[in-house]
């Protein structure tokens, strides 16, 4: 590529664009000023990009078709056998598909990518490379990641490996519903309003949102870098643990992260949960559509954490709903900044970025008609919030945002854990091909009600199946202060040794 | 101000702006849904913003006339009393005026933003304030501190205090020159490309760039987030240590902070300079417009920190000219969306924004036409780089960065120091009113061949005054490692202490 001059019409309409009137000498002024800059804009294209080195060898993989998909799970097969050694030695890893893989196509559920190739491991791939794992592919997600249901990825719907036609939830439901049909012993998935916990809820396995910059998001494709958030999925506490240790810390590379190293999560999985306090949030059962029967699942888990020596409070968090009410200026408004006019780049902060991603989905203008309901709706949110209020709403919910914070802060000195329902609902009936628009949006966002709070306060979550409701399974979701994972984890495993959570 | 749906006509537009064709039943369906999300605006809107509280009374002050104004220097006269005791208590500070002083008028240098007055106190006002400094007012600055030279601020150009119709430098004009005619004993600067260190170096004063993120930028208007740095502009090294010690810190509130605590910089200034590794940068004095004798004042002052005890070897880096390279699609297309589009609010960051400055800033649009030449030409830059290219360059140059910066830590290990000449010039001619546009832009962006480096690395930088050039000042640049500021007030200190500059 060679940078060009942009030509004198160009540059008057830019000016046009931009507000300014320039006479046609200004613009000839100003035209024969701009070349010093693209001189700067060319030295650049003249220097190599500063990405990670290739480690592991991988040939590119295919398609899988019918059986093969697991339910339309499996988007891309592609094995990557990592180091000889190490902690995830001989186990199986599905890798969410807006995650870099080198070499692997990623098409983050939307058929505008489809054809795109990475060029470099995600962070959180070269660590569970290294530490053994081998990759067996590119689990389908929802389109850009923003859907709860899994009704919205292209080429097609995830059906819930314990119910054909059922949605696995999203975004990553093709991480889930892997693990839960155990085509992969665990899976990474992303989470910006519950998109780790709704499919991990809908499908019954382990799914982890950790602390806000824990894991570094180098290398995957953003929504919002305020809560964009990856985590493991996995069939069991203790493996989520092990996941989780492989693939926290910093990399140096991601603006997200603030130097929190990993803990030996491994390590709290014996402790019991004896003088534990756990806060129970009446407003997270309260939620307009709880199903009662998914309420006393929960309540029951509840009841077992007391029973194994828990202090169990019920208590009130004004906070809690208005946390998810700050996702809607700070998510629409800001995946419209960098998710799709900056093309996935992003302004404001110092870190690794994805030429080649930017290259390739800058042309989402040219089919724009293919984005799903959902994805167009709330970019016009956020295109209204700006035309009409100039962001001033998004600002204002950042600085309430930060208010929020810290009321949880001075809760976490209290409790040591909060508990509710991951989702107020189980699985529901994927909508028709030909459903109505507010259908299609419904089911893709009804039931993120308790789990996008925790994407915009940061603090880790995981949800882990508690019981099922007409075969379907129920999530319990633990809230923890920041970088308190290993107290999730320690509640966590208590709780899954002392009951068979299918039978319940 | 009660949120607004739009009209279905409004939201068609909106669709066809992000080039989705609706049928006229599609837009009603959206339409439909619009409300929902609005119902969150509407709920944002009716809870009280959170910013921080006023602690110092103070009245409106006025706007200072003819020669009150010091040469253009003050923006705005209000004295606001400090606390009755600290470390700035008896002495007088001048704030520039893109940081935010409650109830006084701010201008940031531009005539759109005219009869703007802040709600809240920026961090470092209420830091000073604490020390128990007298705020005496806001400084004059350049047009949203988009200049080197002070012939773009309104409403009238700041002149160098040592000779009426030359340059003071910018962007922090009236700041520098304040403290240099002796109006205040310290100033408040801003510092994106070199605008702390440049008017430091035309009007013979101190100036500090630190570390990026030191010091909290919370509550001043911005440029870019990974630029922006705030410092202190004082007559003295010791001054100037005061100063950042008082300003430097985390406040919670600024994503681009990363922790760092401030330090006891006043400790460093007796340690005197042996055994320090000071690295002469032989590229820092062969810019294309070096005045010989600018070079060879510095070379001189090279001279006497090696005659005081410390190790001074040239060397070459390579990465010199690259980092100011590198400043171009960052700076240019990080303006654009942050301080431009984004009404100067910001996305992608978790931190304080200005919902009444957003609320005024928004109107630019109305006035572009007075922005000036060099914002004009660096915003049709920013908006080239987004259009003909999708924003990979400004993204490839983030990445370049990051192998930079490591060039840069590496050099570190070897040199506690590196030495060059602030700027290749003395204050030159302030362009007339009716100059061309290049002679506009060229006076205003010709010198930052040496600061812009380290606006893009984040090192913290340094101009004192080390002679001059036909009774001009000429300033001595000291760069140190991330946190480094206690290195550079400890050589600073030895080499004030050991020469009378202006005679030399």
């Amino acid at each position: 590529m060679t940078v060009r001059m942009p030509s004198t019409a160009e540059l008057a309409d830019i000016a046009t664009s931009l507000h300014m009137t320039l006479l046609p000498d200004q613009v000839q002024d100003y035209h024969a000023l701009i070349g010093g800059f693209l001189a700067d804009y060319q030295m650049i294209d003249d220097l190599p990009d500063e990405v990670p080195q290739l480690r592991y060898p991988r040939a590119p993989g295919h398609r899988p078709e019918g059986e093969e998909t697991c339910g339309n799970a499996w988007y891309w097969k592609a094995m990557v056998q990592g180091a000889p050694t190490g902690k995830l030695h001989g186990r199986t890893i599905a890798i969410k598909d807006n995650i870099n893989v080198a070499g692997v196509p990623m098409m983050n559920g939307s058929a505008t990518l489809e054809g795109f190739v990475p060029s470099f491991d995600a962070t959180v791939v070269t660590r569970t490379l290294d530490a053994g794992a081998t990759i067996l592919g590119k689990a389908t997600c929802e389109q850009f990641c923003l859907s709860g249901g899994s009704h919205t990825s292209d080429p097609a719907p995830v059906h819930n490996p314990r119910r054909s036609g059922y949605s696995a939830g999203g975004s990553s439901s093709g991480s889930a519903a892997l693990v839960a049909a155990g085509e992969v012993d665990m899976a990474l998935g992303t989470d910006q309003g519950g998109s780790v916990r709704i499919p991990a809820s809908f499908c019954g396995v382990v799914g982890m949102k950790p602390t806000h910059g824990l894991v570094p998001y180098t290398g995957l494709m953003p929504i919002e870098a305020t809560v964009d958030h990856c985590g493991p999925i996995t069939r069991t506490v203790r493996d989520n643990a092990l996941l989780l240790e492989v693939i926290a810390g910093p990399d140096g590379m991601d603006a997200r992260q603030r130097g929190a190293p990993a803990e030996d999560y491994s390590a709290a999985l014996d402790r019991g949960v004896r003088g534990l306090r756990i806060g129970l949030v009446e407003e997270g059962f309260a939620l307009p559509n709880m199903m009662p029967q998914v309420a006393e699942k929960v309540r029951a888990a509840a009841r077992t954490l007391e029973r194994l020596g828990a202090a169990v409070t019920p208590l009130s968090v004004p906070d809690h709903s208005l946390a998810t009410t700050l996702w809607t200026p700070i998510g629409c408004e800001g995946l419209l900044a960098q998710m799709m006019l900056g093309n996935g780049g992003g302004h404001n902060s110092i870190g690794l970025q994805d030429v080649a991603l930017i290259d390739r989905h800058r042309s989402w203008r040219d089919q724009a008609d293919a984005l799903s309901a959902s994805l167009k709706l709330c970019m016009m949110v956020g295109e209204y919030g700006r035309r009409a209020f100039g962001g001033r709403y998004h600002a204002k919910a950042q600085n309430i945002r930060l208010r929020v914070k810290r009321s949880y802060e001075r809760l976490f000195d209290a409790y040591d854990l909060l508990l509710m329902p991951t989702l107020p609902i189980v699985a529901s009936k994927m909508p028709a091909a030909d459903a109505s628009v507010a259908e299609i949006v419904a089911r893709a966002l009804e039931m993120i009600g308790n789990t996008a709070a925790y994407d915009v306060t940061g603090n880790p979550a995981m949800s882990l199946p508690c019981g099922t409701v007409d075969g379907l399974p129920v999530g319990l979701m633990l809230v923890a202060r920041d970088h308190g994972e290993s107290i999730i984890y320690q509640a966590a495993a208590a709780y899954e040794q002392a009951v068979d959570w299918e039978a319940l």
